[in-house]
Formats: structure tokens, C-alpha cells, sequence
């Protein structure tokens, strides 16, 4: 168990009347207690908590006249991981899957699946099941993908990008996503924050269903998994992005940080870490 | 209110152990209720009713050896449509759409509304907000699109759809839905059973939210609004297919009927009917 | 006969030794002769002009080390359009295209008639045949398609932009040809210079095989058909691209002029002119 | 020098006035020459042999009204192609290509090759150039991708055959052929009859252009290369189909054959020949 302080400030410049719904508020989960946090909106303007969906997501909404909108969250977060024998992890038979686990076996937007069955089991179908094949994927898509930044859009797939061998981190979850799903294992996207990323900014990863709950997976590599504080939970990035605005808006600036209140509890990067 | 007797009578050879995860029960909803209904299963297998979302789904699950497996259900459902003076019905400002609703907005698999905007606002952005923009969808869908048997696979997509200009009922279906998403109306994908369709067959069709409630809308124009029996709502296909299976599994049948106990009720095809 | 002044000058960092193949020399065709022309290099390079196709386009190709690398040309050349009454102007049977003309039947990299079959017979088929068909799809396009500068990019095809609604020049060039392919039309890819095109470049346009010959058309409207002066000729952009480049190298600067000697030889904009 | 005898026989039923241009004679080149062939059309119908290319295909053209038509064309076709020492053969610097070349280094209909760099380069960059890297890439396209009947149509193209992992012989080429590209390796298309094909059938293979001529490939190892008889050449099979038809055609039946006139002069397969 140990503390995570986050923080996010975005700045709008808000040309017409607009309508806002954010997705930055740390999730609460078995594994994730958010202990305090403030949320300071300039100008002041009525905003709403809601629950986003069962996973312990909240979003916030709110709406504006034209203005400079700057939105400032923190938070102290209590991350506590249940550290696992992981080669014990198993591959959980479709039979015994629970049923709010089964959506999560489906293609959506940013991962078709669907279309990767042949592609999936040709690569990892020979290899043992549980939590090393889930790693073996994480290998191979950091191996064949390159990280870099401005190489794809928000209309980019996860098979667009095993063509253009190239991405970011909503990119490198959504092709393990994808793959993982045509191989019959869950796997959900999740937004949030990462202790160590560089550049600082909100970051993608992703989380697999193994034995009795989700585990998180970060294909990229570029900050250890003990430090990822989930945000947004959902299908893709379609459904688990940070904003989403309708009016006619501009983002002025984007601020976001993580930082571990005692460093020496991260784990060295690609330690395995139970969560949820 | 009026009833509408269905059934559907499924037939596969089981090759090995499989699972199977169906959605062919008629969903429970403010306007439609199951009021009696069977289920049997041959051979006789251990089975499980459970609840697939908030929308009032409900799945069955089963697992089985190798055998040939046959799924037979009907259901006496009551339909309550309350019609509505639709030419009043509006759209709903973003700022005033429930959060439940919001997942509607989002692109999913086989709706890549991110990519249409322009499309959408182009065609439609001109006509007056509300009901009638919807029907001009479907009449432009409808127009546009053959249905064709055959035209289509599961891979299939809106955007590939509006290039090949031909598809089935979920093609209709995912396109509309797009197009409406497109221009920020929620919609979302509903499967099920419908008085009147030839051949008889599963159908595929779609809801809108507009002013405080979803509205069935079907751009194919096959079988009465009034005569739709939902039984499957999700995203797209993705989140709400008859049949989920993992297993070596071929179809050997497969009958669906949907009956109106007194036609009578039945409203002439394209007139709108509200639901939900 | 009318005469037309082009230039353009291409300035490149080239960082590694590097070999160009430009295709930015005016075409010679029955209606389009090079009075003068201008070539300098800078620094001084051997270059060689070589013959493109068969229709009349040379390229030039030259080889350089690390340097700043500037290419100037410039050309008079007489343009002598025969006017047509052009809606006599026929299509051609299948059977009666000349061997050289099927070539431009068939699909390309960024022109997927294979795909488009359906599309173009619901919105085009019902149409007259000959010249005024390909004006319809010139204004089907025109009026679908919006130009915005910088929405497409070199992998962007055809039904790319027909779903996405927006692209540049060569985009509203891949559209029309796809779309008369479909037809059975032939259409090929012409990159030139144009007169009055604001902001000045090059500019991406096409032919289409009437009656005995090809003939001009521009969907973008945003030059006089006569005033269009014809560099490259292809099956598509990937055919006719105004520079190849194999080495690391940088574009500092393009400057591209067309002037009429004479503007009032100009016809209005959208007035068919005879080629070729 | 060895003798093949190849023979093709294609029955269709016309319903409507049709122009058919077939591309089903042995291409006549420095390696191959046609020394006697024959051709017999059912009903007797005019037709004509024309030039195709300027790589020595030929076409044959014809027109009828509703029959039942039959094509049959047998040769025999003498092939000397040189042994080369082929671990000597270099690629090409881009530089020293001849003119003739540089149209097969750009993306076709069916070889997004300007989609694929990174992936080239990240999968064959590293290995040493020249003949042997052109056998790794078809060893990659025969491992990676599954030979499936029925698992492509004519609207698959290279980059939708690395997704789904599964594709027939010219998908294996169209493939092949887009590496090749990628890497600035001119590649071009070829179909063809092969000896020893299984089942018998018209086939699609790749030339890859090397030192200073065209080398022959095959990347589903179906037949011995030196077995390989072409008929059309091009920048993938929307250039070089057997067959294009305008016109309400069905095909009845197709016949294809090959033979060695001395099976003992075909290599084991996989050695490598020199051709063209």
C-alpha cells in the first residue's frame, strides 16, 4: 500500500456555448482508494459528479458560455496491489467467465479483433496459456510498434497501426486489446496516470482478465505498472477518453503529473502487479 | 397494447466442448413484457438466465459436450407503444442527455461515427432538428443502400457499407446509427424479432433518444415499427449478436417466427411508435 | 493557340546522397506543344531527361550529394484546345476502346473502382452517357467533397475521402476517375500546372477517353479548363507525382507560376475544352 | 532450354452482348518463347491478338452476342532461363534503375507499398540485400500467411491479407510484391500457368528486378519455379487478370493445364532461375 499524488490542469479557450464531460477523477476500485482531492474550475460554474459505469469511474460534467476555462484536479490516491505468483495466473475458460466480464471479449471500435483471429493464433496460439502468453504480447507489440508521437489520429485502429508499425500508448493498448480478445481473453482499455512517464501526460494502458479479476498491462513500457492510477475504464479509447466536448472549443494547455510519495515502493518496470 | 407470439428455433452440431451465450429472449422494457414463455433445450442441459445490461437483456448461458444441440423459445410479449405526436419529438442537447445515454455518442465497432461528421452534417445538418431528421436518415439510407442477401460479413462496417452501397439489416441498421451519431442524437443497436419480415429471420434495427426516451427506428422498412420485439440492445452487433459461441460449432437450422395475436394492430410500416 | 508561361523552383536540403526522378516538365501532346523551356540546377549537377510514357511526359533525373539543391524551370507553351460541341461527345463501348485506352479501366492505388460498382450506377447510371455524364460526377464531387487544405495525405484514397467528404486537389481528381472507372469509363490522372489557381502550385486534375480522344475536367472548379498545362499522366497521384526522392531530404520551398500570354483566351471557368 | 506445354479451356454462357480481352498466351520474351500454339473459338467468332505491354504479353480481344462461349488456347512454350549464381545478385541503387523500372517501385491498386515502410524495414531492413533478401521476404509472406481457398475476393489487397493472415496465390504475390516496394525493390506481377500446380489452375506469382534483369518468385511454393510459363505482366492483377468482361457473363467452367515435355528438367522447388 502507498500513496500516488496526481494532478491535471487543462486550459480551454470556449468559443459558443459548450457542454464538457470529463474523465479525469482517479477510479475507485478494491485497489484504488482516492483519499482526498480538490477540483478547482475557473471560472466557477456548477459542475456534477456522476458514476460513469460499474467499474468505479466517475465523470464530471459540466457547461459554459464562452470563456477561458481551466479545470484543476489533484488527488491522493492509495494504490494497494496484491503482488501474485503470476505464473499461477490462468486463462479463464469462456464457461467460467462472469458475466459482466463477457463485453469485454468483443470487438469495438479501436479493436477488431474480429478480424485478427488467424493473425492472433498464428503468433501466440502455441504458447503456454495464463499470464506469460498476455506478456508475450505486450513483448511482441512493443517489439514490432514503434512509439512515435503524432503518428496516428483519433480514427487510428488497432490494424491500422500493425500496418504503419507505429503509434502511441492508446495505440500499443489497443493492439494488445485487440489481440488478446481474438485469442478469448478479456481485456478492457484504461486511461489514467503514470508515475515516471516522460513527457508527463495522461497515459493508455490496459488490463486483462486472469483467474478471478483484472490485471494491468502496459505494452509501451515507458513507466512501471505499480505507478498507474486508472482514470477511465471502458472498451477502447472510444470510450474512455478524458474529454469529450461539444461546442466549439480549444485546448490552451494540458498539464498532468504523478509523482509516488515514497519512489522506493515502485517496482522495476515490467514487474507484474495484481489490481481491481 | 397487443401481443406478438415469437419463437426461434436454433440447431447446431457440437464438435467439442463448447460454450454458448444466447440472446434471443425478448427484453422486459417500460413498453414490452414477456408474458409467459418457454425454453427447451435438447438434450436436456443444466442452463442459466442472466441479466445482460440496464436496458432489461437478458442472456442465457450453457455449455455441452458434443452433440447436435437444439434451442427452441417463444414468448407471448405485450407491446405498449405510446404514440407520440412525433413531429414534436426533439433532440436532445448534450448538456441534458442522462448519463446512461451518453455511451451513445461514442463510435464503436461497426459505427465509426468519428469518421462521418462531415458526411453527416453535409447530408443532414441543414434539416430541422428532431424526429423528422431521423426519418430523413433512414429515407437516405433506405435510398442509398440495396439490401442485398449475402453482401455483407461480420467484418462489415458503416464506412464500408456506404462505399459497396449494399447490406443487410444490421448494415442498415449500423449505418444509420452512425450517421445519427455522427450529429450527436444518441442511437444504439437493437436485435430481435419482427412481425412480417420475409423471410422470417432475426432482424436488426435501431433506437433513438430523443426528448426523454429511445424511439425504434428501422431503415430497411422490411416489417412495421409496431411489430418489433426487441430482445438484444447494445452498440452495435458486436454487443448485442443472437449468439456468442466458443467451441467447434456449426449451424445445422435455424427458424425464427414473429405473429401478431390480432394484425389489426399493427400500424402501417414507417409509422413511427414509441417506445421504452 | 494560346500561349501559357510555367515555372517552378524546388529548393531541397538534401542530407544524404540522394536520387530525384522529377516529373515537372510540360507534357507534348497533339494540343500542347513546348515552344521554350528553361532548366538550371544549382549547384551544377548532370541531370538527364528521359521519356515518361507514351503520352508525351519526359522526366528528368539527377543524383546529388549532401547540398542545398535548387531546381528551376520554365517553359512557353502553346496550348491549342479543339473546341467540341460537346454534348455529342460519346462514351465508347467496351469493344471500341483502343488497346492503349483499357489500361485506365482498371483499378489503382488510389482510385478502387472495384469497390465503388454500385455507387456509381445508383447515383450515375440513370444518366445520359457521354460528356455530360462526367460533368454530373464533376458536380456530384464539387458539391460532396469540400476542399480543405491539409485533410488528406499520401496514403489517402479515394473512398477514404467519399467517406470522410473532404480532401485537396488530387483527392477530387481520385473520386471523379474512380467513379468513371466504375462506369466503365476511361479515366487517367493528369499533374500539371493550371492558370489563376490560387494559392499558386501545382495542381491534380484527369481525363476522361470520349468519342476518339481524352478530354480535361477539373471537379475542384478552382481553374479554367483551358488554362490547365499537363506535366504528368498516370493511372493515379502514385503514377504521376511531380518529384520520387530515394534519400534523406527536406523541401525548403516551392514556387510553381502559370500565366497566360494572353488571359483573355481564358475561358470561364467550367467551359470543356478539348485535348489531347 | 526445356519445353512446357500449357493449355487453357474457359466455357461461359453470354446473356447479353459482351466484349471479353483475355491474357491467357505465354508472354514471349528473352527466356520464353512460344514456339507453336492454337486456338479454338466456339461459336466462330472474329477476334484479335494485340500487344499488351511492352514485356511481350499479348491480349486477345473479342465480341459476341448471347451464346455459349468457349476459349480454348494450348502451347507449347520453350523456357531457357540462365542459372544464375544468385547469392551474387545485388538490388539496385535507385540511381541506376532503368526508366522502364521505376513504374513498378510505386503502390498499386493491390500493393499499398506506401503504407507498409516501417514494416519492411522493421521486419527486412537489417538483412544483407540483394537476392537473398527477396527469399526471406517469401519466406515470411509462407509462414505468415495461411493458404486458404475462398478466404480473399477481388477487393483484397495486400495490407487486408497481413491483417487476416490468410490469402491464395495472388494474394501471397500481391504481398510479396508491396515488401518489395516498400523497401525500393522493384516487384511487378505476373500470371501465369505453373507446372505442377494442385490443384491445376491459373497462377499468380512476382518478378523482382535485380542486377539487371527480372528474377521469377513465388512465394506459396506451389510449383517449382522453373515451371513457370507467364502470359500477363503488371503492377499486380488488376493489370494482369486473365480475363476482363463487360457484359451479363457466367463462367461454366475453367480448365487449365501444365506439363513438362521432360518433368526431368524442372528444379526441386525453391531454386532459384533467372528469367527475362
Amino acid at each position: 500500500m502507498y500513496l500516488v499524488n496526481i494532478s491535471s490542469e487543462l486550459i480551454y479557450t470556449v468559443e459558443s456555448p459548450s457542454s464538457f464531460v470529463f474523465n479525469i477523477a482517479a477510479a475507485n476500485t478494491v485497489h484504488q482508494k482516492t483519499l482526498q482531492e480538490n477540483l478547482i474550475i475557473s471560472p466557477s460554474i456548477d459542475s456534477e459528479w456522476f458514476q460513469l459505469n460499474d467499474f468505479g469511474c466517475r465523470g464530471l460534467r459540466l457547461q459554459t458560455d464562452p470563456c477561458e476555462l481551466s479545470i484543476r484536479y489533484n488527488a491522493s490516491v492509495e494504490l494497494s496491489p496484491e503482488i501474485e505468483r503470476v505464473f499461477y495466473l490462468n486463462e479463464v475458460e469462456h464457461k467460467r467467465l462472469p458475466a459482466a466480464v463477457l463485453p469485454f471479449l468483443s470487438p469495438s471500435r479501436y479493436c477488431e479483433s474480429d478480424r485478427l483471429g488467424r493473425f492472433a493464433w498464428k503468433e501466440f496460439g502455441q504458447l503456454a496459456s495464463g499470464y506469460s502468453r498476455v506478456q508475450e504480447i505486450c513483448n511482441w507489440v512493443n517489439t514490432h510498434i514503434d512509439y512515435v508521437a503524432g503518428s496516428t489520429d483519433s480514427s487510428t485502429s488497432a490494424c491500422d497501426v500493425l500496418i504503419q508499425r507505429a503509434g502511441v500508448c492508446r495505440d500499443f493498448a489497443h493492439v494488445s486489446i485487440a489481440l488478446c480478445r481474438a485469442l478469448g481473453i478479456p481485456a478492457r482499455y484504461v486511461s489514467g496516470y503514470a508515475v515516471g512517464l516522460k513527457p508527463p501526460d495522461f497515459h493508455g494502458f490496459f488490463e486483462v482478465y486472469l483467474e478471478d479479476r483484472w490485471y494491468l498491462f502496459d505494452a509501451t513500457r515507458m513507466a512501471p505498472i505499480s505507478g498507474l492510477v486508472r482514470a477511465g475504464i471502458g472498451l477502447d479509447a472510444a470510450d474512455a477518453s478524458f474529454a469529450n466536448i461539444v461546442g466549439q472549443v480549444t485546448m490552451l494547455s494540458i498539464n498532468v503529473q504523478a509523482d509516488a510519495a515514497d519512489p522506493s515502493f515502485l517496482y522495476s518496470d515490467g514487474v507484474p502487479v495484481s489490481t481491481a
